[in-house]
């Protein structure tokens, strides 16, 4: 066991210590914190202090163990869960395992979806997607028992006390029991009741470990509500005032439907706060009185434009100050968690740091597929004193080093440069032809010409079979053009440096869609005409030409995931009111079904005939109904949009009772809501990126993070020794490829490059340097408070579960 | 002349010098720089240097003329006026007195007005003010000599070369001249002619010194128009892509008339852009293939959710940046204005500071107002020091502390402390009890209740007369209330305090028209019914309970006069587009007038006979027309919410020609500018305030700036002395009203607080803290190196000249 040591250590520690290597050798190195919680023997947490057991026990087992535990706490920290739920035994890491892994999440995602999706096949369903009751009971059972077994899962590993506390887990249950309830009486009935409770099926999707981001909107929605609130009331309040107004002045008015009495004056102020019955509402009092105008045009100043604009002030500013909470309790989280890990991972002798062997052992649980040079590398960028031990200042930097993709940095500048000279210069003369700016110009000439002629091609065409037989001239010009363009890129940059910038792959998949569309017209393949239609999309190319353009493009790639997951909260509202919609107006609206209301018009369907021709006068509104679950969805954005809203509301409302308004008034401030936080999200990440850009305005282009970090060939195999003695025989293949190749270039080290792009998170990190400093030592400090309140006052030596109660209470 | 020098100066002067007082009074202060330039007798600017001249001229003369300059430097400073058209000879300061004086100020504002009113009169008049074409044009011409003499003055004081290279003045000039030329072929004529240019008449308004706040807001506008026009583009480019491709798509449907040629399309789209046609743009399609809503809710989520509000991210974040850097650039400006005021006062005797008496000279001009006790107690406020003289660093916060007003601080601390004992513990008893929370409390319950009784009573109200001849008791038991309550927190806090409280100052006037209401409600006088229905303002004050509704109203309230000037900015644009409006479109939609157009519902004016009752069927669109500037305003208000603003656009189209389109769509863009920019600005101002409020967490209440001062009896005596000898017997009165007041106190000192409410400008001083001093380095260097690039080059050794060719480049 002793001549097992690792040769990089020895090295590296004569460098530091003065100790001879053989001394060195001699000692095992032993974890500083035994604490490891999963003794697979005794099944109870170990004392750190206990002897007899510390010795009885292996030192390889123990520092497995280390390395497993602290490498959960790594993923603890990345992922914001909280220690609390940290496993506590062999039994718990067992089920934390099999919880946390990509099956597990896929299976979660898929039962989630298959309940959710269940709705298009329920009681009014789509009607090519019908499926008779015992099917989707079936189903629905199927899903909600698998969804029992991943919640078992979850019990066993979180414990049964953890799990009662957990809200959402609970939340869940309770869905989940009244789910199968429903279930099985359906089943028995052979009948859909009135199933409300179905809205609370997407409680199984935020769940989801993938929803993640689904969850922290939701609960920065919930968490914006109350200045939200405050302000809605404000609203309210005023509009109870004007309604009480509006109907002392207008109501004498017989031919004034909208104020006479208070609840319609009610009603069609709120209506009127959303602008969608206006100058409607106020004809009839303004055809009387010119002066009623005054009326509202002070309603629509007060409410429209200064209190709901307030309201996004109010939200953009909790917004954003959420935002910065957020960013720092995530930081301190994962600055926990990386103390947790050090203390695991630093050896008896040598407490000053975490060595190489370590560092591999914990990366070897924490990411096992990252291979070993990556390991090696990511451990030479932490250590940033160039000793053999990481300190725990550098592997504070864990999180931003580890996401690094390692490359060795090429001595070729250009992809062509080994091939013979002619063919050389060939390509060195592409190269310099399309990086020059003569021919960017020129291809911008030519796709603004190319915009312009379809333009043309559009206007001149007058209704009928747009897509002739033979392909226009134009297009098979414009596309060759493109064509020899992208052939030219290609050639000159290298396919891989081509396609690595986002405008070029932008370029590339218009000019084969183009392509394809030709390809559609030449053979006659109808279906696929639309990809023709795509062809106006090149335009957007010439917005690279602005710097501007290519700022707001570039936020909002930047920003698409978050966009993406603000869109999914949507649709999950989207989706309850959808759901209760169609339980309570399903079959409610038809055409001509409002003749008695305000809104017939909008629900008529006539079939005159004038004449000899039959002209049929259509209101379509008939079509907003929520008659299945994709209809409704539909009628819900029409909602969304506002404009017109009210003919829904007063179509619906004629067939039904009057209350149903206020299931269309709740979704409008649900998604007022819900689309102010947009806005205010777009706002501050723009606003964000653009102070960033403001304060970075002296630095060079932004390319992401990279680092730069040389090997020698020494070292390499001191790296490859270790893994040798180690263990894994297959993992140190790629490595002596590296030695291979210095060999082949006659280098004696290796240059590599780090390059991983940059998140919101590094931006913030920039943004708030100076306040991270102060909240470090506010933490620190908090820490050592709370070190000496944990360890004096029960005079428990303790530390390791010290720490476990320490991390509850400062996240 | 030498035993005037003031005793104040020679005892203060003894301080801090250690010459003898008699040596002191023999001299009398010469100006360190009598380079003012207003030498009435040669009427050239004196140098400085120039001994034989300054010796000529008497040294109070001198400081006279010091005086006036320094004063005009600092209203140049607070007016932000370039030191560019500083008057630089007797003729042009003379001028500029003119220029500067409220009289003048209100000449220009009430020609401007009267000039913008005439479109009240003229050509397609409101009927009721209609003048004859004689009268209104000489009305015009008269006010248009005005003009020309205003304009002259003000040449005479900026002098012909600075005057031509004013842009402002430049444009007004232009636009005087073609509206002159205009009004004499109106009166030639007889008729008026298509007048567009009667547009322009608004520049008169805004060059008015009143209208200051509209000029900056649109200059704001301007600057933030290339970032908004870059990304409108954007939005235009979108739609014009989708355009071609709804062209393609759905011009084949032919039930569909939103996309059969591609000029629809696009207007469609556009109108689609501002959601007015939604959802019935799309159900022609949507009914023909449910799939075909992709394509909208596509187009409006990319063009209405994301364009859209980056367009508010992008003004917004501009108009941040603006408003910070107009900040610096006024306070550096400012901070000039010192600087060339402080040169002019210090004496040659004393450079290092500024005595009382220099002090007194220069407020007599800056604020002939003021009275001496005031102006004394301004000087010891900026004199941190203690000693005799203002140094240039106590002199920088001269515009922070010349707006405060003094006032004694009293000893006691109620109103009725000087009452005897019996009547004193009653209001004492009072006073206690109105500032109880219990009190308080009760109120709001009252108010409550009030609330809720009038939500009832009108809830049960149906239509008829709602206004009862006898008075209802429930009026009078809460009017007898909220006077009772007005009667003991008048008699309670005294009513000066009572009333410096803006709260209870709405709460007076509330109850008043209350007791107004009930008064017209006895005496039965109709047409002040409408006093009895503004009641409901009483649930108002139920909004002090909370602090975040205290902080909006608060900031409200800081906000209106911007917010007021904002609305003057948008009516400014209202006033032009209505101007061509009319001239277009005067007369063009009446009843039934297009009964062609897809709208004719909307205008469309039956007089059906069903049975025996005559059904009117109205659509009342006709209303909205450019019949008279009125009518005008109305319409473009409608067309400003946006909501059917294209039944109006599509009404008067198709009764012109589809040019009009433009108009519309032109006002469209320009007040979505104007209406981006108000949003931006509520946000800005909210953000920026929460942001201040979060930074001072700590503080205490916001109560406006204070400062505390005391004077001693002998201070006074001397000041009282300085002005007995200087000239003003009448100023010498409130001084001796205050040794007087001393006496009788028996007091050896007074104490005196100054006060004013706090501005942006305070809240900006303290958010920018740090950066205010980098600022200062950075002029304070660029002024260094400006001095010596002024005097080394050109050897010119004079100061005065070279501060003012300086001043020039630093603004």
């Amino acid at each position: 066991m002793d001549d097992d040591v690792p040769l990089i250590l020895t090295l590296d520690e004569s460098g530091s210590n003065t100790s001879t290597p053989n001394e060195q050798l001699d000692r095992e190195d032993l974890p500083n914190e035994n604490g490891g919680s999963y003794d697979l023997v005794n099944d109870v947490s170990s004392p750190a202090t206990g002897d007899y057991h510390s010795q009885q026990r292996s030192a390889r087992h123990n520092w497995e163990m280390n390395y497993q535990e602290a490498a959960i706490y790594l993923q603890e920290g990345e992922n914001n869960d909280k220690f609390l739920t940290h496993p506590k035994n062999a039994k718990a890491l067992a089920a934390y395992l099999f919880v946390h892994n990509h099956l597990f999440y896929l299976m979660e995602l898929t039962t989630a979806l298959l309940l959710l999706l269940l709705s298009l096949c329920e009681a009014p369903a789509v009607p090519i997607l019908r499926l008779g009751i015992y099917i989707h009971a079936t189903l629905e059972l199927f899903a909600l028992v698998v969804v029992v077994f991943e919640l078992s899962m979850k019990m066993r590993w979180m414990g049964f006390y953890t799990y009662i506390r957990h809200k959402r887990t609970m939340v869940k249950t309770c869905v989940l029991l009244v789910q199968f309830v429903e279930a099985i009486v359906v089943l028995v009935r052979q009948t859909s009741h009135v199933r409300i409770t179905r809205a609370l099926r997407c409680i199984f999707l935020v769940d989801c470990r993938y929803c993640g981001a689904v969850r922290r909107n939701l609960r920065q929605i919930f968490q914006s509500l109350p200045p939200f609130i405050d302000i809605l009331l404000l609203l309210l309040f005023f509009m109870v005032i004007f309604a009480i107004l509006g109907f002392y002045l207008f109501s004498s008015n017989h031919s004034d439907p909208y104020f006479s009495t208070l609840e319609n004056s009610l009603v069609n102020l709120f209506v009127l706060l959303t602008t969608s019955n206006f100058p409607d509402v106020m004809m009839p009092s303004y055809s009387q009185n010119p002066w009623s105008c005054v009326f509202f045009i002070v309603y629509l100043s007060i409410e429209l434009y200064f209190i709901m604009n307030l309201l996004l002030a109010v939200v953009f500013d909790t917004f954003s100050d959420i935002e910065k909470r957020k960013f720092k309790s995530l930081l301190l989280h994962k600055r926990t968690a990386i103390q947790h890990a050090y203390r695991l991972l630093v050896s008896k002798q040598r407490p000053s740091g975490i060595s190489f062997k370590q560092f591999e052992g914990l990366m070897r649980f924490y990411t096992p597929r990252m291979c070993a040079r990556e390991r090696y590398l990511t451990f030479k960028a932490l250590n940033q004193s160039n000793t053999a031990l990481v300190s725990l200042q550098d592997f504070y930097n864990f999180y931003e080093v580890v996401g690094l993709k390692w490359k060795a940095k090429r001595n070729r500048e250009h992809w062509f440069d080994d091939l013979p000279r002619t063919a050389f210069l060939i390509f060195k003369g592409i190269n310099i032809l399309v990086k020059s700016r003569a021919f960017q110009y020129a291809m911008y000439t030519v796709v603004a010409v190319n915009g312009i002629w379809i333009l043309i091609q559009t206007f001149m065409l007058q209704g009928g079979n747009f897509f002739p037989r033979d392909v226009p001239w134009s297009y098979i010009v414009f596309l060759t053009i493109y064509g020899v363009e992208l052939l030219l890129k290609t050639t000159g940059l290298g396919p891989i440096e081509y396609l690595s910038s986002g405008w070029n792959l932008f370029d590339f998949s218009v000019t084969l869609f183009a392509f394809l569309g030709l390809l559609a017209l030449a053979f006659n393949m109808e279906p696929f005409y639309f990809i023709v239609v795509l062809r106006p999309l090149q335009l957007l190319r010439l917005f690279k030409l602005k710097k501007r353009y290519r700022n707001v493009l570039d936020t909002m790639f930047e920003l698409f995931p978050r966009m993406a997951s603000l869109g999914l909260t949507l649709l999950i509202f989207y989706y309850s009111f959808a759901i209760v919609g169609m339980e309570f107006f399903s079959g409610v609206v038809y055409p001509n079904c409002c003749n008695t209301s305000t809104v017939a018009d909008a629900y008529r369907w006539v079939n005159h005939t004038v004449g000899n021709k039959t002209v049929v006068e259509e209101g379509y509104y008939y079509l907003n109904n929520f008659d299945n679950i994709l209809n409704s969805f539909v009628t819900l954005f029409e909602l969304t949009v506002v404009n017109d809203w009210y003919i829904i509301m007063e179509g619906v409302t004629s067939q039904t009772s009057h209350w149903s308004r206020l299931y269309f008034m709740i979704f409008y401030i649900v998604t007022m809501v819900v689309m102010t936080i947009i806005v205010a999200f777009i706002l501050e990440a723009f606003v964000f990126r653009m102070n960033y850009t403001r304060k970075n305005q002296g630095s060079e282009e932004d390319n992401g993070i990279v680092l730069e970090k040389e090997i020698s060939k020494e070292e390499m195999a001191g790296v490859i020794e270790l893994f040798r003695r180690n263990c894994a025989a297959s993992e140190t293949a790629p490595l002596q490829k590296v030695v291979a190749q210095m060999d082949k270039y006659e280098q004696t080290s290796m240059l590599f490059l780090g390059r991983r792009s940059r998140t919101k998170s590094d931006l913030s990190m920039k943004m708030y340097e100076e306040e991270i400093q102060e909240w470090y030592e506010e933490h620190s400090r908090k820490e050592e408070y709370q070190w000496q309140e944990d360890v004096f006052p029960s005079g428990n030596p303790m530390p390791s579960s010290g720490l476990r109660q320490r991390s509850q209470t400062v996240i």
